[in-house]
């Protein structure tokens, strides 16, 4: 088994060990919940002061154009596209994930009654994962709701997806890593098995921008969307993305309303201030309303601290330590109750591992005021994301060191057991 | 006329004169466009250097409950309702304007589906201004497409609203002061007028919230919706609000998707991540993604900004303020092709002055040069929004002033007439 000093050496010689040090991390605190909210970029406050200083409240309204607020949505979505195997025009970042995901997924299914593909007219099931991350079931409950007429969401196990995807189906909807388990899709593999059954497919990316390289384009995926606040850093509540492929922008351009959230900030001139929609050629469309400046800068600057280190590069690091990781507490904690949920092979796993346990609540809360801040998801999942940008070898170890002392003392038996929420 | 000097005397007699030094604002700006940015409060920096520095970066996801991020929606929400003559528990923040709009228009045609007022079933008609604000109407069109089956938006001049309504009105949807000319709609007249034809009323606050008082439930409105980042002085692009009367929180309680933007934050119990969506009985309801915490908590700093102020005060000065503009403008620029393109009764205008001149993107430009910042609308409007908060009696003789120097020499004609986008 590693020992803490060979994790101590492995740090010392990680190309990346330079990148922990652009982020504000607390003294006393092992952070592997970087896959619910990533850790504030030492360069954050610098660029929202100057935001709000100068170019909010010097610049005033002049700072749309002067200070070029009105372009960054699209610059800071430019960035995302780096990180996902998307050409720059095809990100915007706006919105939550949940809207961006009810904007492609009635586009998705305007497409398919647009365009039929395949032998059967008027497909109308959205495929999906029955543990896909509940809002982006709710989304599609929403507006099959709202639709009527025959539309409905079906869901099936995480690994019979594929198999699943029939003439009925429009569009697959998953989301790429498993919020719960970390287990990952073959984003490639189901989008060919969408398209050849003549179905779409739309991946949500909340658990992989940032921290696993993604390449929508070389699958030919046709929409997607994720998440500012995980792997990239945004802050609490950062806007989302969203990507269409390019060939989805052109196919659409004639059908104004091929996404029904129309605001201002998706017609083709908005200061004209037209009494009729028109939208934006382009990625621009996915836009609704006026966004905030101030999250997008913090989400810009989060976005940066990713692409300084590269995707690939933190994602050999990201399988390294989740290695480690499984090793240790696996060795460690032998006989002690708890068991791996995440898949063993990388290939198949995102950048975090989970584990159950029967008292996963109170583990949790157990590590928590140990310093060692994962989260619990329901119903016995003991989650740490492993965020390669800034968690280390040493974390991982101490991390694994603190659940084996929390389960060998039953520690978790003297935690209160009060359930507090969190956010994934 | 009155003198400078008379209004130096005015603002040193100003009950809110005070209220001022709590902006930071650039010197040598006459700032008049408050209601397309409200200026930056002085408290906002120290605001969200303690969320950025202590309740992310040391907090980190502990903050959700910690330092009580997740009750932020509702808690600045609360606040905009003493603003708006609404209960604390009827409305939340959250989104853009645009995207609550879609969701109360949608809640607004669903509960006309349930229960059909009068003999008339099938209400299918959203009837609004010809000249509303253009995202409102685009917001309308995204939806009525999207719904189908005869649904329609139906326009009207800003005078016929009132009696255009029908049996076959659903909803009456205004922009309570319109964005172009701040005239004024009567709230509760029209609000009467479509409960008495069995329509619904919504009522968009983008220019009157912060800046007069507003009177939701004395008027028995349906739904509202407003902006955060012009009278409230939020931030561009700040998170707008959305209520609902608590009727109809309850007539909906047993309808899951009546909103049809159906999100986590929106769910009943969010994070015991069940697969179905159960909305939370409460306003909640028109939650969706998770929100942005640095953009609240400037949200949150700019209500306080009003509400310190007292919005009845704030009314009374705007008013104050709006006829000395009317009248200076008027003394000084006879004869030079400016009219006034605003109601010039108080109590049919908000808190902008606006006026047609033919070369009024000239105009404005010109003005602008010189320091005095208003914006220019479509086709031929110079607007002047008068913040009550911040804008002094001395800035709108100085104004004033600017304006006839540039008429009367011309000043427009050197400035080069090059478009440029303005945000409103």
């Amino acid at each position: 088994m590693t020992a803490r000093a060979e994790c101590v050496a492995l740090d010392a010689a990680d190309p990346l060990r330079a990148h922990r040090a652009a982020f504000a991390l607390p003294d006393g605190v092992v952070y592997l919940d970087g896959n619910s909210l990533g850790a504030l970029p030492r360069a954050t406050g610098a660029r929202l002061r100057e935001v709000i200083e100068r170019e909010w409240g010097v610049g005033l309204i002049r700072s749309w154009n002067d200070a070029r607020w009105i372009e960054l949505p699209r610059r800071v979505g430019a960035k995302i596209a780096r990180l996902i195997g998307a050409d720059g025009h095809e990100v915007v970042c706006t919105d939550s994930t949940s809207l961006n995901l009810f904007k492609v997924l009635a586009a998705a299914l305007r497409l398919q009654s647009l365009h039929p593909r395949g032998s059967t007219a008027g497909r109308r099931v959205i495929l999906s994962e029955r543990g896909n991350f509940p809002t982006d079931l709710y989304v599609a409950q929403g507006l099959t709701d709202l639709l009527g007429a025959g539309h409905e969401l079906r869901l099936v196990d995480f690994d019979e997806v594929a198999d699943a995807i029939d003439d009925r189906t429009a569009v697959v909807m998953l989301t790429h890593v498993n919020f719960r388990t970390g287990a990952m899709h073959d984003l490639a593999g189901i989008t060919r098995r969408a398209h050849d059954a003549g179905a779409l497919a739309i991946w949500d990316l909340a658990h992989s921008a940032g921290a696993l390289p993604v390449a929508l384009n070389a699958a030919s995926a046709d929409f997607a969307v994720g998440c500012g606040y995980k792997y990239l850093n945004g802050g609490p509540g950062a806007p989302a993305f969203v990507f269409a492929a390019a060939r989805h922008l052109t196919s659409l351009v004639h059908e104004p309303f091929a996404q029904p959230l129309a605001g201002w900030f998706g017609h083709r001139t908005p200061f004209a201030f037209d009494a009729g929609y028109a939208p934006a050629p382009s990625i621009d469309r996915f836009a609704v309303g006026t966004p905030s400046i101030l999250a997008l800068a913090a989400l810009d600057v989060g976005v940066d601290t990713v692409l300084a280190a590269g995707v690939e590069a933190l994602r050999a690091k990201s399988v390294a330590l989740a290695r480690q990781f499984v090793e240790l507490v696996e060795a460690q904690c032998a006989g002690l109750g708890i068991e791996l949920a995440s898949p063993r092979d990388p290939d198949r796993r995102g950048s975090q591992v989970c584990f159950r346990h029967p008292h996963a609540f109170a583990v949790m809360q157990a590590l928590i005021a140990r310093g060692v801040i994962g989260d619990f998801r329901e119903p016995d999942i003991l989650r740490f994301g492993l965020a390669p940008l800034y968690v280390r070898h040493v974390d991982v170890w101490d991390a694994a060191a603190a659940v084996a002392e929390v389960l060998a003392k039953r520690e978790w038996q003297r935690t209160e057991f009060q359930r507090r929420e969190a956010v994934t």
